[in-house]
């Protein structure tokens, strides 16, 4: 039984916002991202994946498609396959959110329905 | 683009424990699973599915396979599909825990390799 302590698994980098793995299986894979003040994680896609972002620490500007909001400690948000989403910290202080994604996207996937 | 703020999405129930969903797509669900003391979630296993818990309030008792260990606040574990897992509110106060799982249940599956 693997336990990992949030806290413990925080790390920063001062080139770029710092992606640390905790869980990741042929299914899913759940991460902390952590960003230092003006770092960003840029609008991107994933088609056949959806992704949750869950702020456990701070603020940060959340974009999914068109829309952009602001998200604090304990907000949860989707974004869909598909659907082009991005982070921006644009707070004073540092950014950790909780990040699952399912499936892993080097995962086999199921052909299109016809 | 839809938010939810967990604390307000929490909700507890004297029968038994309350899961409250939060994002499903057909690829995984999202849910808070919310424990009066004394509430239990019973050992279970899912084939072919993966479930994260992360305890976000108060403190409970995790099996995963033989094993059980006492987790609390920012403590994050993986029951990997085929891995009987359960939960035990054992403390004297609630427990909320924001639960994973993919693919979800429903969802269709890729066969099994030969």
């Amino acid at each position: 039984m693997e336990i990992k302590q949030i806290p413990d698994q925080k790390a920063f980098s001062p080139e770029k916002m710092k992606k640390v793995n905790l869980f990741e299986t042929d299914r899913m894979f759940t991460d902390i991202y952590c960003f230092e003040p003006g770092q960003v994680q840029k609008p991107h896609t994933h088609e056949g994946a959806d992704k949750i972002y869950c702020v456990l620490e701070g603020r940060g500007r959340f974009q999914v498609g068109r829309e952009q909001r602001h998200l604090g400690p304990l907000e949860i948000t989707l974004a869909p396959s598909g659907v082009e989403h991005g982070v921006v910290n644009d707070g004073p202080g540092r950014l950790v959110v909780l990040v699952f994604m399912a499936p892993h996207p080097d995962a086999p996937r199921l052909p299109h329905p016809p």
